[in-house]
């Protein structure tokens, strides 16, 4: 790869966000003025190497045309470099776990790291994007979700963005960091396996995420393989609360489970509470497994067997890919999976 | 209070760093040339109203003269504005409610809130100003310690400072935002008393923190009040590890207490493991209170008692107040503290 192929293109903010013209040029009309599909478009403006030279070529120079200027001649007065945080809710002690390794890369780097929550609404959305705009920013990460409604404007600008665990929704052309949790969920339901369990419910994730899938499709690998037929899910949102009602439901159908692998560490807390309001022990009475490795997992009573995903590693990473597209430089592997690990507790142990 | 009064200063970034005469000009010196003490630059630089009009007048002379400016004539190119969260580690749920309510203040208000974590290294202290000067800052929040190193600068560049739930350190002139951590400490430990408990531990916080001394300080005019002689206090941290062990000192004395009061959530846990370990059962055999409030005191089993600190409005308020001191307006009050309450959950019992 040569160095230009590398650069990529951003709109000096200084300039206002307006095109030569004197109105805005999106993305989608650059695409067919030059004869290619949006992504392509998108490709060229996110450094990414695999479009063909002349095509390059050719949504570079109306890009050029429009406004949009090479990164490299980019200045900010001072001359630091913002990136942006950006979480749907700051509600969970995971998110702290993704920030504390996304600033542990940013503050090495002597870049500020910008933090917001725009709580699904398109309005708090608008808001954050109209700060962006004014006081600039390097790069933004996504949690959970992609930048949505927002995916046009960062591409006009060239803020290039990373995206955490990906929802599902994310473009093709989007750099994103996630853990192996078809992996994990298998390896979560191998252990209550190998402990001898064959009845062992599922409490699953939301449907929309395609962790959830992921980690559900794991649980179900592991069962098929050991010739377990019974299914015994329920379905869970990642809450506390869900976990607490998901538990009571399994424990309430007939052949309950002897084990149950919660697909998230918040949702083996509430299944904790559930157990122990019906007088179960753990593990003597039931094991659980959970999902995240949370600080709140070996601090639980007893302290919880769980799949440890990376989630500072995963954070850090986030923020190194990122500064390294804010730099101009290209990435090797545009979707990462960082490996999950079973971590084994004291809330799993032989069936009665 | 006139206008004027309610304005404060800011050195230029974009000017540089260094006074008129191209070296640096401390407060010190200005406070020696202006015939008054240090602090009573300080207050002019923050705005604040209790400074003799002479006297002001005659250190808002020299500050000017030293390429200090009023802060209405500063611009910053995009117009936007950034304030700083400082923490020395994002490692507890705690940090995260703080952040959470620092970020819902500034989201409203159009402002981005950069996080940065020092790790008590001065160092990384460094490193973060140096970023703040590149890219400025309109004020910092400190959270549970002071400024420190960083204070002399931030008052030169007239960065307003506002430090959340202070160690003691703050020097006399910065606002603070606390809880009424004494009034906690006594009604946590009110409420075991009012169960029929007379043999109470305390599981103390770190002794250089002034919110664990005054935790302390309620406790013991509790036991006072209620003519109980025996204090049965051991030294924790405020991490799980300290509850974990201070329990266990506490059980292993002779004339064990029947009830604890753990001065944090988080030792409140390590606590329960330890009464877990030991076939103990809360709150048959023992019952617990913390502080704090975290989302996993809701989350334990049993649901712990504790005493609410309202972690996400102090951060709010935190927010509220250094936008205030940005936009150059006086604020009331200097020191708040906020009205903790106790939360009754199923962690307490009358002792058997």
């Amino acid at each position: 790869m040569s160095a230009d192929v590398m650069e990529y293109f951003r709109k000096l903010p200084e300039e206002g966000a307006d095109g030569v013209d004197g109105r805005r040029v999106t993305i989608a009309e650059i695409a067919a003025e030059a004869g290619v599909s949006v992504p392509t478009v998108s490709r060229v403006l996110n450094g990414r190497t695999d479009v063909a030279a002349g095509t390059r070529e050719r949504v570079e120079n109306l890009l050029s045309a429009h406004g949009y200027v090479r990164r490299a001649s980019r200045q900010r007065p001072g001359g630091a470099a913002l990136i942006d945080l950006v979480f749907n809710d700051i509600d969970s002690p995971w998110a702290v776990e993704l920030l504390r390794g996304v600033e542990e890369s940013t503050h090495a780097a002597g870049v500020g790291m910008v933090v917001s929550a725009v709580h699904k609404r398109p309005a708090s959305t608008r808001q954050w994007l109209q700060n962006l705009r004014a006081r600039t920013s390097d790069g933004v990460i996504f949690v959970l979700a992609g930048p949505g409604p927002a995916s046009t404007e960062l591409q006009r600008l060239g803020v290039p963005v990373v995206i955490v665990d990906p929802a599902g929704n994310a473009s093709a052309d989007t750099p994103t960091i996630g853990a192996t949790n078809y992996a994990g969920g298998r390896n979560a339901t191998e252990h209550l396996i190998k402990l001898g369990h064959r009845r062992i419910g599922l409490i699953a994730g939301p449907r929309d995420l395609l962790c959830s899938r992921a980690r559900l499709d794991g649980y179900r690998a592991a069962l098929d393989e050991a010739g377990i037929g019974d299914e015994l899910i329920v379905q869970g949102d990642f809450t506390h609360k869900s976990g607490f009602a998901g538990l009571g439901r399994l424990l309430d159908e007939p052949g309950r489970p002897t084990a149950v692998f919660a697909a998230s560490d918040t949702m083996a807390l509430g299944a904790y509470e559930a157990a122990r309001q019906r007088g179960l022990r753990i593990p003597d009475d039931l094991s659980i497994v959970g999902f995240d490795d949370l600080p709140e997992s070996r601090w639980a009573s007893p302290p919880l067997t769980t799949v440890r995903q990376p989630l500072v590693e995963m954070g850090a990473l986030a923020a190194r890919t990122l500064l390294r597209l804010a730099r101009g430089e290209s990435i090797d592997v545009p979707r990462v999976e960082l490996v999950t690990e079973l971590v084994v507790r004291d809330s799993t142990a032989p069936p009665r």
